[in-house]
């Protein structure tokens, strides 16, 4: 099963690339390895599998969303968030990302409502067809490449060590888990079933046998509702866990507090100009706690050799 | 892949039979097979694989517990359902559950109350312990057996044929998911991240690093909420369900109204006295749409020529 190239070839050498590979090696052989079946590793998306900087993909894809409804109705234009999508001025929308790592979340209320507005009464499979529409031709505003190529190669690396181990991957994400699932697939190689995130309230319509999106907001799945959402959708406490905020402190903090449990913490620290903006904001109390809290912490700039994934020829 | 023994063996010949083969090739073999990961089959439990009379198995487990908080507490002895409990007159809760089937929640909330009261703040993993130390020691009240061996074999039959043609199978039962879950890798092959059910609230507890069960009911999962527990979950369409109730309906249309899928409705019709009690209560609407909704009934007493499991040896 395990090749001979060296595992993990985006890693550098050093104790944090050490660190995963002993762990890995710990319960996965010998006598004391861990049940197949209890080998789940949790991973957060938005800043832990693809860059979130300068804001998280699905801002991108709703932002065209309002600015094509402000323009259906011009009144919308001078409330937010739709001002922010006609205009371009994209600040107030990274500011109110922003708020919420601080723990404010006043705008990112008014951001999920227009959010919400959105999909009201659609089917769960037409929006699954809009956003793959999204993923096939949207690129990153700065980076300038399709998002797939957005993705970081040492955590994409990551998941296939961790699967040939016996593994079993997860997302469990503050994003729109119906806005990752039509791309996880082929991005990461994790299906839809085990893509856990924020979700929009459901209804099922008798009439014509389909699931559609109701009028709120079912639950964030960020900080506290991350461990909950691991447990009803897994069933288990996973073994490792990896984040970059502090809302995936405490998904880290169930994986970690185990009895075998491995938690990584991706620090954006790069200044030398791979393309992934160095920033602390939103991972300030992840940082400060890790060394208490027994997190890895992953040094962008020490850690990766190279940052993002090949490009894929075009088909 | 494919062995030699005739297929389904405890099915008997005859059209039920034959529709669930034909299906089952048409989407797993030649041009028009359905992609590997979109064969996802959905079943309830209770009643579709295994027996739910008397009553639920997690009756038998709640009112053990009920009787010993009235035991504790004398004074809840004279309230039900814990005088049901303590009296062993289990009545009231077979006509509660007769009267949920039928669209009167009423007691079903009561004994949802006290449901819910049994785990408030308890860890998940300590429920389960409980649960699965439940499993170890009970029998059937009436079959005088273990509850592993109540279970419908022509039914597991058909979960491993479903898998040998490439399918995933889920159970989505309105029995409480975490009650199902200790049980069901052992009983059917089916693991913890694949059970959907009734769940009650969670809290994580940052202290314990633990997931606990808070005060209330999150959702039951039953009727309209099956279809969206299964896209919340599994984020697919199934192409196969099975069920038993009318409850189960919604399932069995979202599954049948794709483009290609199936739906069986099992029907308790054995007055043979092979120990699968005859009833159609909390069935009659399912079983007088089957024709009109495209269900292939499955006759307990014409399409199974063995209605258990063999008991397996103790280890």
């Amino acid at each position: 099963m395990i090749d001979d190239e060296r595992p993990l070839p985006s890693w550098t050498d050093g104790a944090t690339r050490d660190a995963i590979l002993e762990f890995v090696e710990s319960v996965s052989m010998g006598p004391h390895a861990i049940p197949v079946a209890d080998r789940v590793a949790v991973f957060d998306n938005d800043g832990t599998l693809w860059t979130e900087k300068p804001m998280p993909t699905e801002l991108h894809y709703v932002v065209e969303k309002w600015a094509a409804a402000a323009k259906a109705d011009p009144a919308l234009a001078d409330e937010q968030p739709y001002r922010a999508a006609v205009t371009g001025d994209l600040s107030w929308l990274a500011a109110a990302v922003d708020k919420h790592y601080a723990g404010d979340d006043s705008d990112v209320q008014v951001v999920l409502r227009a959010l919400v507005g959105l999909t009201i009464g659609m089917s769960v499979e037409d929006y699954a067809a809009a956003v793959s529409a999204f993923y096939r031709d949207a690129h990153h505003p700065t980076l300038h490449r399709p998002y797939s190529e957005v993705v970081y190669q040492p955590m994409v690396e990551l998941l296939r060590h961790l699967e040939r181990h016996g593994f079993t991957c997860y997302i469990v994400s503050g994003g729109d888990r119906d806005f990752m699932r039509p791309m996880t697939s082929q991005v990461y190689g994790i299906p839809p079933e085990r893509v856990v995130g924020t979700a929009v309230g459901l209804t099922y319509d008798a009439e014509t046998a389909q699931v559609r999106y109701a009028a709120s907001l079912s639950f964030l799945d960020d900080g506290a509702e991350k461990p909950i959402r691991i447990w009803s959708r897994i069933g288990r406490r996973p073994i490792l866990a990896g984040g970059n905020s502090n809302g995936d402190m405490p998904m880290l903090d169930f994986a970690r507090r185990g009895p075998r449990g491995f938690a990584l913490l991706v620090h954006h620290d790069d200044d030398t100009g791979r393309g992934d903006a160095p920033y602390d904001n939103g991972a300030e109390e992840a940082i400060a706690a890790a060394s208490d809290r027994g997190y890895t912490v992953v040094s962008v700039k020490r850690d990766w050799s190279r940052v993002f994934v090949e490009p894929v020829a075009s088909a």
